[in-house]
């Protein structure tokens, strides 16, 4: 379906407004100017502002013109009061089938699952790269990609870590499958079956998953939803001991988006190195940064070998060609092992056509658009949620990622929530399945990584009535 | 490197004696002959059979012509006496490092990972139809494919199934990575961590490994070289009970190539059904049969869902491109759980492609050549060891696949073997990889997969060297 040509102007100004080119409180350009400028009729001009004034984003003030508005001042999830936790068996719901398997039906609004909308991966670069060296290597297929897996691949993630001041060496290097499988094998590389690990709260569903059927129980740190885990409290769990690894997400975690400072970063892995602990990272979102450059990964502090690294191009380059990598640090041998007794290594030629893809100008350009994208829908749904939700809602506000974390009223149960919005065609993760304890029953995360459509945005305010007829419908 | 006249007669003969078209015994046509029908001069002839001659295949008997040379009446490995053994936890040697560092290197002879030379491999037919599903569906590696994996692809499996008389429904089926994460998944989903497991002797180190990984025990029920197991074994070692799958090779074991008769696999899956213990199969090699016919999985027996059938094409298709299948049966929603929690499935443009492959025509003409191949392959291995290793060898009798089990004189020591052996540039798989136990120190395998060639016969012809000094310098 073609945009119209007021659409694509408010579309514009939309990204200008989420990168802060101009900032909350400033006044647009007139609508005279905006029609010179932007080489289109006034009445075009005049449209797109309505639009962008019907999103929440702008106000017209009478004789003077349009203004850019903040985010609400209520914006800002509460994080539940929450103490460290003794260590706990994982059983995540069943509810996740019923979440994935939504996943799969196209008639669904998929607001569950974190993916982007397939058009923004940079598909036609792959494939084109996917047929050159098809072409150029014929024999690729006829053979594995025994551990640690393709050398070039190795060598460009190795680059680029390099260009953002980490050094890890190709040789430091596994290619996995996905992230999922650089997490399983660096857990299993730490720990053992009835393991405890150390994890942060909310923590992805899919990663809770992972832990319990590998059996290993976890402590729960509660992440503040800004500054992210208390290093306080991580110690105490530590000087408990029983923690055999610790799992975080420094660079915008999920569902919370939140970053950690490189020198929380820093005290973070020499905590872990003092008491002998491996420390594994999930840096899946690291490239994804509002702010334009990656962060760094806890390994750039890492002087001991004791961070394991797990990391996929499954968010920014393409899902479907399944191509991770892990730097296990010390633990490299036994990753080797493990991969070699599990799965013989991945696809050779899904590693060499991601290097080759690395290697391109494309990639820094893909994802410069991917990361205006991915802050623009958050801004956007945010926006929206804000506006449209009942009384008490509040988002989080991540700093990278597409994922974004809500606060309903106290008394809207969110899985059930789920099941009417399910019937409505529309998806979500709810808040429970984040925690091994029963702490975000009124959370839920929100995939952002769709384009905004009429259909994306009526399937939210469908979700908005539902919110609002449970708020009212069970006061607390 | 280009095939002379000459060598490619003698490879078109020796594929003739292989494949029975001429029986040992019986006279070849006389030089004339061959020189008229094959449209080559008399010279070629002389000189391709006194290659065959060099080969051990044929003998001149003289004013009479060539004869076609039975296998050496000495063939046929001896089983090493064993009782069922207790539950036993495995830990694989290190060597198994040393043996797959040595695959990856190109002055090193491959005779220890069980592969095919890439060019047996419809590479060009899997190229082409990569690059069609990348032209007409691109789209394809912009999401996932979540479990149970592409449709088109179960499908293709299942069509293929039931065409040898087995059905197992798309919806029965999961996409995998390969055989190993089938595995992986299939013991997963019946076992805990410290279970055990009943498995034949000797068994693949892979196999071995992963159980290892997956700290699960094993009990060996021995294996006849000919026969396969014993189903009096079998039945005494549940009767003792502790058993929480078992997991068997029916179709062209690995190491031994033996095949089970439908009776028995009929019998062994109403053994384990009667005792309530779900039964895991390695059907990796059932498409490699010499006699062209694939025999029928353990699955085509079982009437209540308890077999777990694990399969890949990466020994006849490709395997780079990392596809496989599990059965699960009554596993299926615990191992669709599992591969979501450990990969979120696999790769969508593999499992596509190789859909549009094995719906083409090529894949039955590819398979018969291949097959052709290995029984050619086998047998000239076979009757190469037999001919030029010192007396006391044997060697087994596969009936399918293409990997070969060698018994050595009693007081060799393959381990000692192999670490002479790729000082000189060559790798096997010694025998006390194959086994908890210290059983197969004096048997060893070799991969039969590549094409015979002057620096194989040279490789071989050293190992047989190797082999009869240590014969000689340790008496037993």
């Amino acid at each position: 379906m073609a945009q119209k040509k007021y659409e694509r102007l408010a579309a514009e100004l939309e990204r200008q407004i989420a990168s802060n080119l101009v900032k909350p409180g400033e006044r647009l350009s007139s609508v005279r100017e905006l029609s010179r400028v932007k080489r289109v009729g006034l009445n075009t001009v005049v449209r797109a502002l309505g639009l962008l004034e019907d999103r929440g984003l702008i106000v017209s003030r009478p004789q003077s013109g349009f203004y850019v508005l903040g985010p609400r001042a209520s914006s800002g999830v509460t994080a539940p009061a929450m103490r460290l936790t003794l260590p706990k068996e994982v059983q995540v719901p069943d509810l996740v089938s019923t979440l994935f398997e939504s996943a799969k039906d196209r008639q669904v609004l998929p607001l569950g699952a974190a993916c982007l909308d397939a058009e923004l991966y940079p598909l036609a670069a792959i494939n084109r790269a996917t047929r050159r060296v098809v072409r150029e290597q014929p024999r690729l297929v006829g053979g594995y990609a025994l551990p640690p897996g393709d050398f070039e691949y190795r060598r460009q993630v190795s680059r680029r870590l390099e260009k953002f001041g980490t050094f890890v060496a190709p040789a430091e290097l596994v290619a996995t499958g996905g992230a999922m499988e650089s997490l399983g094998l660096a857990l299993r590389a730490t720990c053992s079956p009835g393991d405890t690990v150390l994890i942060e709260s909310p923590q992805y569903f899919g990663i809770l998953q992972a832990l319990q059927h590998l059996r290993l129980k976890v402590v729960e740190v509660p992440s503040h939803p800004v500054e992210g885990v208390q290093l306080e409290q991580v110690e105490e769990a530590l000087r408990r001991g029983g923690v055999s690894a610790g799992l975080f997400t420094p660079n915008f975690s999920n569902p919370l988006g939140t970053l950690m400072s490189d020198e929380k970063k820093a005290a973070l892995v020499a905590l872990f190195a003092r008491h002998g602990v491996p420390l594994i990272e999930d840096d899946i979102y690291a490239e994804l940064s509002f702010q334009g450059l990656r962060p760094r990964p806890l390994k750039a502090f890492d002087t001991r070998g004791g961070v394991l690294t797990c990391a996929s191009f499954s968010k920014t380059v393409s899902p479907g060609l399944k191509v991770g990598w892990l730097a296990p640090g010390r633990y490299l041998p036994r990753v080797q092992a493990l991969q070699l007794a599990s799965t013989m290594g991945g696809s050779p030629l899904s590693q060499r056509v991601m290097a080759s893809y690395l290697a391109s100008r494309e990639y820094e350009r893909n994802l410069r658009e991917l990361r205006l994208h991915c802050s623009v829908q958050v801004e956007r749904f945010s926006r929206f949620i804000l506006e449209r939700f009942p009384e008490g809602t509040r988002t989080s506000r991540p700093q990278g990622g597409f994922v974004l974390w809500v606060e309903l009223p106290r008394q809207v149960d969110s899985v059930e929530l789920f099941r009417r919005a399910l019937e409505e065609g529309l998806s979500f993760s709810p808040g429970t399945l984040f925690s091994t304890r029963e702490l975000y029953r009124n959370y839920l995360r929100l995939n952002c990584g769709n384009r905004w459509s009429p259909r994306l945005e009526q399937g939210l305010a469908r979700l908005a009535r539902l919110v609002a007829t449970m708020a009212k419908a069970r006061p607390s």
